[in-house]
C-alpha cells in the first residue's frame, strides 16, 4: 500500500529524468542504481540491527560484511568503479574505506615509481591491509607539529620510527586500531640530527601469520565513539611506536628522497602535487555532503507528507505536517541544499580534473585560488550538512528520536567531517586570508581568477545597489548574483580596510578573525548560488526539470539572502523594503514546490536499505512498520526485564535494605 | 597534578562566591553540594562504561542503579529536597524520573483528595511504580486528537479502556516499556456516546506479584534511541489496551467528576490549573537548559585552556586554543548564555510562585501571558542549548567525538528537550499568537502585563533610534535594553499589520507563520536580556562578581545584537555603524572575560563524576587520561580481534571463495 501515491502523483515533472539529472549522468545512474539494488537486496548487507549491537558484535560483523563485499566484487568481477559503488551502498564505515580512500592513494601520490610497482599489487589484491596514521593525540590541524620522529641510522640503512611522547601517539587513523597490517605513518624526518620536516613512512604493524603487532609497537582501539552504530564500526586506533626499524626504501620518496648516505635531494615533482591530493579529497566530501543531505531530506520529507497533526476540520483528516509554512520553511531550504551542494560537488569534480591537467603542464596559477575554494566548500558543505541533518531529524518530532528513523545514526556518523580533513573554522580562516589577498591586489597586475574573478568588478560592486522592486525581481538571476557578488565583496574589503590598520598584519589577522570568517562565508555561498545559476544555464533534458531546478536554486539563494539579511543590510546591498520583497517570494515559491517535494526526495534514487530509515520509507507506510520494529528491540526479548528480581521487586516489597545491589 | 593551576590563578573574582550566585543562595549551594559528593564518591553509582553497554546490560544497570539509590535515601533519612538531588546527580534517566515527575504531580494535581489520599502513599514509598501514559504513535502536540477510549459502563460501573486503532497506541511514556506497575493513561472520555474530551485515568499495568502484564494489555520497550547511553537507560514504551476495564473511582476527578449514574460534573476547581502545572514543568526545563550548557561549556572551556596547536615561536609551546578569537567568539557567548539561562530559571521560578498564589486567590489575570512567556523561554533555551551543546563538542575537535569526551551523550540525552512537553517550534507560534493579540489591544483600556510591558511604550519604540557613537555606548543597559525592546516590538508590529490584510485571521497566520516565529524569538531574547540586567540590579556579594556578570550580560546582549544584526537593521533600531560598534565592543569583552574564563566555569561546581569528562576533568590532565581509558573499550580485550579468524585471515590468504561469510 503506496501511502505517498497520492502526493506522487501531483509532482509536475519526470521524476526519471530528474533521477538522470541528479546523478549527472546517464551512466552513473545505471551504475548507481544497479549496485544499490544489489545490496539492498542482499541479506548479507542488512544494517537494521546494527545500532542495538554492542561494540564487539559491532565491530565483527563489518568484518564479516568487509570480507563478503570484496568476495562478491570478486566474484562477480565488478570493475573498479561498480566496486566502489558496491562499497558506497553497503553503507558501513569500515577499515576498507581508508585502505582504497587513503592507503592507496597516499603510495600512488608520494611513492616513487619503483614502490608503487611493490605495494599497489599487494593494496589492490587486499594480500595487505593499509591506513593512513597521520594526526597524533597532541597534534591534529598542525601537522607540522607532529612528534613521531623517523631517524635515519647510517650503519644499518634503517629508519628507526619511534614515539617520543605520550601526544605523539598515532590516534585516530581509521583501520589501525584492529585491522590493518601496514600504514602509512607520518613522521619527522631526521637524517645526522637534522630536522627535514614531515613525510610518510610504510611501517608493517603486524604479522600476516597472526595478526599479532610485530615487536617495539602497542596498538589499540581508541574507544566507543559518538552515537550507537555510526562510526563505530570502525577500528579509530592508537600506535606507539618503540624504536621500530624500518629499512631505508619504506619511506615514499616521489618529492624528496633519502640516500644510502642520508643525505636528502628533492625530485624534480613538483611540491604542490600535495595540494592536487587535497583537491581530490575534499570534492568528493563535497559530493558526500550533498548525498547524506538528500538522504536526511528524504526522510524528513516523506515522514512530513505522512505525519498530519492538528487542523481536522468537520472530522476529516488532520493537515500533513509538510503544508505547515514553519515546516517548509525548514525544510525545503535544505531540500534545495541538497540539490545546491550536488551541483557544487559536480563542478568541483571538474576543477579537480581541470587542476591536475594544469599540474602535469606545470601550470601552478590556479592553484591557490582552486585549494582555496575547495577548502571553503568543504567547510560550508559540511557544516550545512551536519546542521541541516539534525534539523530533519527534529522535523520529524518525537519519532526521529528513534533508531529506525535512521537520522541519530546518520547525523553521528556525519558530524566527524566538520572536523577532519580541516577543521572547518581553521579552512574558513585560510580562505580569508586568501581574499583578502586577492582584494590587496585588486588594481595590480595580477588579476583574480575563477571564483574570485567577481572582484575584478570592485568598483561597480563597492557601489551599486540592486534595482529590485517588485518580489518577482528576485527571480532574476542578475539580481540574485549582483546581491551575492556586493556583499562578498563589500565583506572582503571591510576586513582588509580594518585589517590595514594594524601594524602587525598577523595581529590584526588573528583580532579580526570572527569578522574574517563571516567574509569567507559570504564568498562561499557566493559561490554554490553561482554553480547552481550556470547550472540552470546549460541543457537540462526532461520533462518539467528545469522549472523545477529554478525554483530550487532561487529557494537557496532567497533563503540564505534572508537568513543573512544582517551582511546584505549592514553592507548597503539591498534595503530593508528589498529585503522584505525578497521573503514574499521565498514564500511563493514553497507553494511552488510542495507538490513537487515528495518526487523531487524520489530523485534521489534511494532504496530502503541505503536510507535504513521507517520514517522514509518509499511506501510511507510509516506506523504499522514503527510498531513493528519495537518489538525487536533486545529489551522485549522478555516480558518481563532482565533485573526485576534483584532490583524492582525488592524495590516494590519494601525489602531493599537485605539486598545486594 | 594541576594542567590549569596557572588559569584559576588569573581569576579577578572570589570564585566561592560566584558558586553561591550560581546556585541561587547558600543553601542550595550547601544541598547540592553535599549530594553531588556523595554521589561523585560511591562506586555504586559509576557511569563511565555506560557508552559501551548493550541495551539490556544498559537498562539493567540502571534497574540497579535506580534501586540502590533509593536504598541510600531511605537509609541516610533524606529530605525531599536531598533525594531529588540525589537522583539528579545519579544523573541516569530512568523510570524513577517520570514517577516522581509526572505520575505523582499528576495524582496531586488532577486527583481528589480521596484519590491523593488513596495513590500518594504507596506511590511515595514506592510501592507502586508510576508513569505518565498520553502520547500516541500518531498524537504528540495535538492532545485533543489522542485517540484512546475510556468508555463509561454503567452496568459494572467501570470505564472500559481501549485502543481502537495501530495509531492510538501510546508511545513514547517513559518507565512505561518494562518499570511501571501502573500509569495515569489520557484518553477520550466516553459517557453515553458522548465525547466528553481528554482525562487521565489510573490504569495498573503489571502485576505487583510478578511483574506480568495484566489482561488485555500489551506492553513493551518501543526500542533504541539516538546515541549510546543516553536515553536508552529509560524504557520508553508502546502500550495497546484491549477493552481493559478499571474502577470508575480511578478517573482522576478533580475538575471533572464522573457520577455512578454515568453523569459528567464540572467542579469548581478552575480548569486553568492545567496551565499553572505547565508553567512549572517548564520552569524546570529551562533550569535544566542552564545546567546542561554549563556541563558543555565548563568541559569546551577547560580543554580549550589545555589544548594548544599552532603558534609556537622559538620552539616554545604553542598556542593555548582559548586564546584564539574564532574560539572565543564561538565558545564565551555559550559560556554568557549559561548563566543567563540560570538567572532567567531563577526568575521562572519565582513567577511560578507568583502565578500559584494568585490562582488560589482566583486571580487568572496574569496567567496568559505567563503562559507565553514560560512557554517562549522553554523553546529558546532547549533550542539554543542543544545548538550549544553541540557546537562545544565541535570546539573541542577530533577528540569532542569520543564517548569519553561526555559530549555525545550529553548531545543525545538532551536533545530532546526540544521536543518533548511541547515542540519548540510550535511553542513560538503560541508566542507570536500572544503577541500579535497584544498589540492588537494597545491603546484599549488593556494594559500589557508582565514581560510584555514594554509594549506600552509602543510610540517611542516604534520611532526611536539608538544613540550609540562609540563602541562602549553599548556597555549602557539603556542602550541595550532600548534595542532590543524596539527590535521585539517592530517584529511584531509589522507582523500584525501584515496579518491585517487577510480577510482569514487563521489564513493569514499559517502563510505568515515563519515571520511570526522570528517576531516569537526576538520577544523571548529580550526577556533573558532584560533578566540578566535586572539580576545586575540586585545586591551581588562577593569580590568582583558583579564585575564579572556584567561582563557576561554585555557578551550575551551583545551577541545576540550581532548574529540578529539583520533584525535591528531591518527594523531602523540600529545603523550599520552602530552594528559594528556593538561587534568592536563585543570583542575586547571576550578579551575582557578571557582570564576569568576557567574560574567562571569553575563556578558550577560540577564534580568529575558528573562531568563525565576526561576532556574536562578539573585538573585538565586530558592526554594521559585518554591514553588510559582508551584500552578500557571492549575490543581492546583481546589484541587480535574477533572475527581475525573467519573474517580477516581469509581476506589477507586470499581465501575467501571457500570461506562461510
Amino acid at each position: 500500500m503506496d501511502q505517498l501515491g497520492e502526493e506522487r502523483r501531483k509532482a509536475q515533472f519526470d521524476v526519471d529524468d530528474m533521477k538522470i539529472v541528479w546523478a549527472g549522468s546517464r551512466h552513473n545512474f545505471e551504475v548507481s542504481d544497479r549496485m544499490a539494488k544489489l545490496v539492498a537486496s542482499d541479506p548479507g548487507f542488512r544494517k537494521d540491527t546494527r545500532t542495538m549491537l554492542a561494540r564487539k558484535e559491532l565491530f565483527k560483523n563489518t568484518l564479516r560484511k568487509a570480507a563478503y563485499a570484496w568476495k562478491r566484487i570478486v566474484e562477480l568481477r565488478l570493475s573498479e568503479e561498480e566496486a566502489s559503488k558496491l562499497r558506497f551502498y553497503v553503507d558501513e564505515t569500515a577499515f576498507t574505506d581508508l585502505h582504497w580512500g587513503m592507503f592507496v592513494p597516499a603510495i600512488k601520490g608520494q611513492g616513487t615509481e619503483e614502490q608503487q610497482q611493490k605495494w599497489l599489487p599487494l593494496a589492490y589484491k587486499m594480500k595487505i591491509i593499509g591506513c593512513y596514521a597521520q594526526t597524533e593525540l597532541g597534534h591534529g590541524s598542525n601537522v607540522q607539529g607532529l612528534e613521531t620522529t623517523a631517524t635515519f641510522d647510517h650503519q644499518t640503512d634503517e629508519f628507526v620510527m619511534h614515539s617520543p611522547t605520550l601526544t605523539s601517539s598515532k590516534w585516530w587513523p581509521g583501520g589501525l586500531g584492529k585491522a590493518s597490517t601496514h600504514a602509512v605513518v607520518y613522521a619527522r624526518l631526521i637524517t645526522d640530527d637534522q630536522d627535514q620536516g614531515i613525510h610518510g613512512f610504510i611501517v608493517q604493524l603486524r604479522s600476516l601469520e597472526d595478526h599479532l603487532p610485530l615487536p617495539g609497537i602497542t596498538i589499540g582501539d581508541i574507544g566507543m565513539k559518538f552515537g550507537n552504530g555510526g562510526y563505530n564500526t570502525m577500528d579509530n586506533g592508537v600506535l606507539r611506536l618503540d624504536h621500530v626499524r624500518i629499512p631505508r626504501s619504506h619511506m615514499l620518496m616521489r618529492v624528496l628522497q633519502v640516500t644510502r648516505e642520508g643525505k636528502c635531494i628533492q625530485s624534480d615533482v613538483p611540491r604542490q602535487l600535495v595540494y592536487g591530493t587535497m583537491v581530490y579529497v575534499r570534492q568528493a566530501i563535497v559530493a558526500d555532503a550533498s548525498c547524506a543531505l538528500s538522504r536526511a531530506v528524504c526522510i524528513a520529507t516523506r515522514y512530513s507528507a505522512v505525519r498530519r497533526q492538528f487542523g481536522s476540520q468537520n472530522g476529516g483528516p488532520e493537515t500533513q505536517v509538510i503544508d505547515y509554512k514553519t515546516q517548509q520553511n525548514r525544510l525545503f531550504p535544505l531540500l534545495a541544499s541538497a540539490y545546491a551542494f550536488r551541483f557544487v560537488g559536480e563542478w568541483l569534480n571538474w576543477l579537480y580534473t581541470d587542476v591536475t591537467q594544469r599540474l602535469q603542464a606545470n601550470d601552478f596559477s590556479t592553484l591557490p585560488e582552486a585549494h582555496a575554494c575547495t577548502a571553503g566548500l568543504k567547510s560550508l558543505t559540511t557544516t550545512a550538512t551536519a546542521d541541516g541533518i539534525e534539523e530533519c531529524r527534529k522535523l520529524c518530532g518525537g519519532h526521529g528520536y528513534l533508531c529506525s528513523s535512521g537520522l541519530p545514526e546518520l547525523f553521528a556518523v556525519y558530524v566527524p567531517a566538520c572536523t577532519y580533513e580541516g577543521d572547518n573554522t581553521v579552512l574558513l580562516l585560510q580562505v580569508a586570508r586568501f581574499l583578502i589577498k586577492t582584494v590587496s591586489q585588486l588594481g595590480s597586475e595580477k588579476k583574480p581568477v575563477g571564483t574570485t574573478s567577481y572582484m575584478g568588478r570592485v568598483e561597480h560592486l563597492m557601489q551599486c545597489r540592486s534595482d529590485t522592486q517588485r518580489a518577482e525581481d528576485w527571480l532574476k538571476p542578475s539580481a540574485i548574483l549582483e546581491a551575492f557578488e556586493a556583499r562578498a565583496t563589500r565583506m572582503s574589503v571591510a576586513c582588509a580596510q580594518k585589517l590595514s590598520k594594524f601594524s602587525n598584519p598577523e595581529e590584526g589577522f588573528a583580532e579580526l578573525s570572527a569578522d574574517l570568517v563571516e567574509a569567507a562565508v559570504a564568498h562561499c555561498q557566493l559561490i554554490v548560488v553561482t554553480k547552481f545559476l550556470e547550472k540552470l544555464q546549460q541543457e537540462i533534458p526532461g520533462k518539467g526539470v528545469k522549472q523545477q531546478l529554478e525554483a530550487l536554486c532561487n529557494i537557496y539563494a532567497l533563503f540564505l539572502l534572508h537568513k543573512y539579511q544582517g551582511d546584505f543590510l549592514a553592507t548597503g546591498c539591498i534595503t530593508s523594503k528589498q529585503a522584505s520583497l525578497a521573503n514574499d517570494q521565498l514564500r511563493s515559491l514553497y507553494s511552488q514546490v510542495r507538490p513537487n517535494a515528495i518526487a523531487l526526495v524520489d530523485a534521489f534514487n534511494h532504496t530502503d536499505h541505503f536510507l535504513g530509515s521507517i520514517l522514509g520509507c518509499y511506501d510511507g507506510n510509516v506506523y504499522p512498520k514503527l510498531y513493528e520494529a519495537a518489538w525487536k528491540d533486545p529489551l522485549n526479548d522478555s516480558v518481563v526485564p532482565d533485573g526485576y528480581h534483584e532490583y524492582i521487586r525488592p524495590l516494590l516489597k519494601q525489602e531493599l535494605r537485605t539486598a545486594r545491589l
